[in-house]
Formats: C-alpha cells, structure tokens, sequence
C-alpha cells in the first residue's frame, strides 16, 4: 500500500466511526503500515471526522508535527504481529461504558457475529477481550496488554476505549465494528433483562 | 424483475440497513427473485453498507464467487413461498438481544405498526414471530424453521438475527423495517418499565 | 400556501422524521391546508422517508388515490382549529412506548424545550399531552379526542403515534420535534434512575 | 475573525448538533467573538439545524432582529474570560436528563476523554461541571453561574441544556462533544449496572 491509498482509507475510517460517535471531540487514532514498512498514523489533536489526507502523516519520516499520542501502542502491535497492516483505535460511549462496568475481560459467546473475526468459523465459541488499565505512561500500558493480546485482535483500555488491527484497514474496521455492534447488543440484552 | 433492477434494489436496502446499523461488519444477507426464476443474492464477506451491483451474482449461472454462507435459507423460502420475492436478512443489535433474551417466539401486540405486515387489519392481534436456535449447518436451522412459518413472512435466529420477506424488495424491507422498530420499541417498553 | 409549496414542506418533513426513525415502514401521514381551503395530505401506503410530490394528493380534487388512512383525524383537526395550517403524525418507538406505559395523559414539566411549544413562555409549568386508545375506527378515536384537545397542539395514540399541528408546516414540525425529544428525554431521565 | 468566517462556523455548528440531536425544534444558541470584539449571535426562533448566515446577527450593529434569548449569559462570559472565542449552548436529550436526576454538580472521573478539555492533561482526576437552577431571568442564572465557573469552561442549566465554550469555535464545539459524550457514556454505564 502506498501513502496516498493508506491517508484515504484512514480517512474515510474517520468518517464512518464519526457518524456513529465512536470518534467524540478529538479521539480516536488510526494507522497502517505502508508498502515499504513504514508506518502511516493520525496526527496529534485532529478531528477524525474531519481529517483529510494532510492530517496523516508518516513516522520517521522528517515531519515535524507531533503523531497521536499512543503512537507507541500502535508500533507495539506492528512489531509483535507482522501481518498487522492497519490498526484503529475506537472510543465509544457503549463499550467504554461496558469496560468500565466489567472486570479484566469482556467475555463473548454465541453470536453469529463473532465469526467477522478472523480465525472464528462459529457461533458457538467464547471470545475473550482484554482490558487493561488506562495510564498516561504508554509503557505501562504496552506492558499489560502484551502478555495478553493474540486471541482476537483486539484489547480494550478502561475508560479510553478499543484497539483493533487486521491485516488491512477493511479488516481492522472490520475488527472494531463487529465489536463495537456487541457491545451495543450486550448492553440491549442488559436492558431487555438479561 | 431482471438482474438490474434487482442488484439496484438490492444495494439500496444495503444502504438503509448500514445506516441504521443494521449491517455490522460483513452481516447480513438479501436476494431477489428475477423474472425468469433465478435467484440473485449477495456475495459472501462483502460489507452491506458499501454494496455495488458487482457484490450481486446470480445463482447457477457460472459465477465462480461463493454466495452469501445462508443461500440455503433464501432457497427454502422461495420454494416454499411462490409468491416471495425477495429476502432480507438483518443483523441488528436491539433484536438480536430481544432474541437472546426470550423463547421461542416473540409475541407482539397492540402496536398500529403490526398492520404494515401483509394480511393484518388491526391493531388488536398477536402477532408471532417464531425464534429458531443457531446452527452452523444450514439444513439444522432450516428443519426448524418449516414447520413454524407462515403466519407473518419473518423469523428469527437466536444471537443472529432477523429474516423477512415480501412480494418485492420493498414488501421485504417493510417487513424488515417494522420487525426492527417493534424490537427498539419493546426495549424502550422495557426500559419505561412496562 | 399552493399545492407546490406544501408539497415541498410535506415530502421535507418525511425524509427528516424517517431520518430520526419516527416513519418506519409505510407509518405516519402528513397534511397542509391550502390557501383555498382545501387539505393537501399524503397517499396511503407511501414510504415517507422517499416521498415526492406526488405522493401528496389533494382532498376533493378527483384523485382516484386513497388517502392516508387517518384523513378523517386531519378533518376533525383543521375544522375545530381554524389557524391549524399543518397536521403532522409521527410513529416513533420511544414516544410510542412511553405512551403504552402510562395512563391516559402524559405530563410533561420542567423543561425549557416546553417553551417551543406554541403560548408556552416558561419552563416553570406542567403541559399535559392527552392519551386515548387506539381504534380501526376513526370515528372513535376523533370521539375520544374531541373533549380533551386544546392545551397543547398535540394528542397521542396509545400504540399508534404522536400527532401535532400549528400554523403552519414549520411550527407542527416544531411540535412533533419537541414533544419526540420531552419522550427521549424522559427515557433517559428514567434510565437514571429518576 | 471577520463575520463571514463566524456566520459559517456557527451554522456549521448548528448543522453537526442538530443532526445528533442536540438542537431540537428551535433549541440552542450559538456565539463568537468577532476581531473587532463585537458579538455574533443566533437570532432568537430559529431551526439550529436548518441555518444560513443571515441567521447570525452581531450585536449592538442596529439589527432590529431579536437576538437569542439567553444573549445575556453569552456575553457574561465573554465579559468574564477575555479568552473566549465562542460560546455554543447544546440541549441534548441524554445531558438534560442526567441534569435533571443529580445534585448541583456533575462529576466526571477516570476518562481519557478528559483531556479534550482544555488544561486537563490526565484521565486520573475529577471534573465537576455545576449545574444551577433554570430561570426566565437571565440575571437570576448569571448570578447563580458566576461564582462557580471557572475550572471547566462549561456549565449546565437544569432542564435546559449545556454551556460550552473556547478559545475559538472549533474549541468549544470540542468542549461540548467532550460532554455529550461524557454524558452519553454515563447513560450506558448506569444501565450496565454501575
């Protein structure tokens, strides 16, 4: 992939999680790996529901504005996982909530829905998702996600929202969305008497 | 109707569906009936939301793709049904856990809307929509659907939602569309504390 | 106003209460008194989230079209108010429902937004919204709400809608909008725990 | 900033409330400071979503239109915060009821989105918002707002809405989506069980 397809995929990321409030103020960070491996990520500070491709920017590359702050979460997962082509970081009201509610995993079972994840071929399967605590020190929070990320690819950080990754941006989107889609039905079923 | 029409229609409702989100990731799946018999419906793993009519293929035509993973439920409902033409399938979170949440049958009265069904005159009915368990096996869901339906052109399937069907696609959708707001009705039922 | 006109205003309201998910299915109808006198008032069995013009018929005129059929509601409406210039009917769930849980009136108090309503200028007073039964019968749903309209240009219909007018298409537009929102509001206010 | 820049930001503004519900019927009023230092306010009655620029009138410019309502409480900040570039006043469904069912102060902790408020740099503190009394008198709410203002640029009338403001428009839009947000979340939360 090169910039200019990664800077409008991210893009238009922003957009679609905007217009479903996944995105408040100026949440939300979004990168993806470029053809040549270099990384292509959110500029600090930006409205994503209104970024255009001057918002992206390239790490290691001479531009002098500051890239998101959890930069170094997104690295990390690069790092570990050498399919990951795309990483995106959601911050909704529903699963924030949710991750605020429950202890140190969200535990899922038996939707249909779970089989958008890669490597899920059914319904009827448990999917657990980390959540770790939230920390203004990025280490900190590298440090109690690694030990525990590869089943789904995804972790939730309490009180800052979700990070989700796939081997392309469609299918980190596609990551974040179903999972953002259960949390929404968990909190239906809660309401419905659950 | 011939292919045209059909894959334009069927994208719009993609369209609508995504917007309500009722479309998650790559949920969901819709076809049609064509005027020479043929099916067509959408191709498997695309996103609903972002359909063109190049995501429609038509059944036993050579196509190589692979069609939606529940064809076998869209044929089932054709040839049982002479007169259904097309059908929907949508993946919403306030039904599904309404599904998740109660037996096997949501029950539904009261509710003016019941008479955007087909067949219903009145307000003052029960209407019910049969829920069926999952199954990662087509024939599985559909032995448990057959002896059920035929009171209202709909079911569902526990933790992964709703089918409806209808003349066309616009009876379809009607059908569709007014199971979903009973669901987001009931919840706001519930929540009111009825 | 001309035919042209309401039409216009009439096909604007029902993209933006679709928008909001208060026409779902063939739901809600619409109606403008024309400056001659006459009703402009939708067909029945449109969708009102893709209305045009001409699904927006003139009573009396010789078209061959039924009109929505809640028409004799609008008559009563215009005839016993004679500044009423727009009769507008929403379906939406949470107003709906709200209106299922509670007893014939919905009063509503406290809140700045009842200043929209028309001869309202504080928040400091309670607005009653008066509730009857449905029926297939129009007769006997203008029967239970001639006797109780008056203090709000508004009435429910218990698992049927909200209907709302004024002087013209903006200011019943105005009413419907606030009184959705006072429903919304009390569904939240209720989640809260009040 | 000339006027011209102002009128397109507020209608902007208007626009993106609106279509999240937070503008409902002729609800909430929108300002900014112009470089000349004279004011540029929503004229009073006007559809928040559906605005033009001559829906913007400046202050004290011999406009015989009636600006909004609550002018006074505008432009008692910026008497009080030479900073302040624009002040936005939302009336969101889910804030107003959580105004209605707490105290006289809203206390936010443990969320990263914190620190889209201005000089909170931590997701490891509380905020706490006040909320003061609705009032026709714009003099009795000034007086209550006055001393209590100050750590975060936004308060909350009961039953009326939420004050936000910045340094610019695009600041205390932030603020205000920053809240909504907050408040939305806290909805989800209590009805997640905590």
């Amino acid at each position: 992939m090169i910039f200019e397809e990664a800077a409008d995929a991210l893009v238009a990321v922003g957009r679609a999680f905007d217009a479903r409030g996944w995105a408040p103020a100026t949440s939300g960070n979004y990168s993806a790996r470029l053809g040549d491996g270099r990384i292509a990520i959110t500029v600090s500070g930006t409205h994503k529901g209104r970024l255009s491709s001057d918002d992206i920017m390239v790490l290691g590359a001479g531009d002098p504005r500051r890239p998101s702050a959890e930069t170094a979460l997104h690295q990390a997962i690069y790092a570990r996982f050498p399919d990951a082509g795309a990483v995106l970081h959601s911050h909704a009201a529903t699963s924030v909530a949710l991750g605020k509610t429950i202890g140190d995993e969200w535990a899922i079972e038996g939707h249909e829905l779970l089989k958008a994840l890669p490597g899920i071929d059914t319904h009827d399967t448990t999917v657990r998702v980390p959540i770790v605590e939230n920390s203004q020190d990025m280490a900190v929070i590298e440090a109690a996600v690694a030990p525990r990320v590869g089943e789904v690819p995804a972790f939730m950080i309490r009180g800052h929202g979700l990070s989700g990754w796939g081997r392309d941006v469609a299918e980190a989107e596609r990551v974040v969305e179903t999972l953002e889609w259960l949390a929404e039905c968990a909190l239906a079923e809660r309401r419905f008497g659950a």
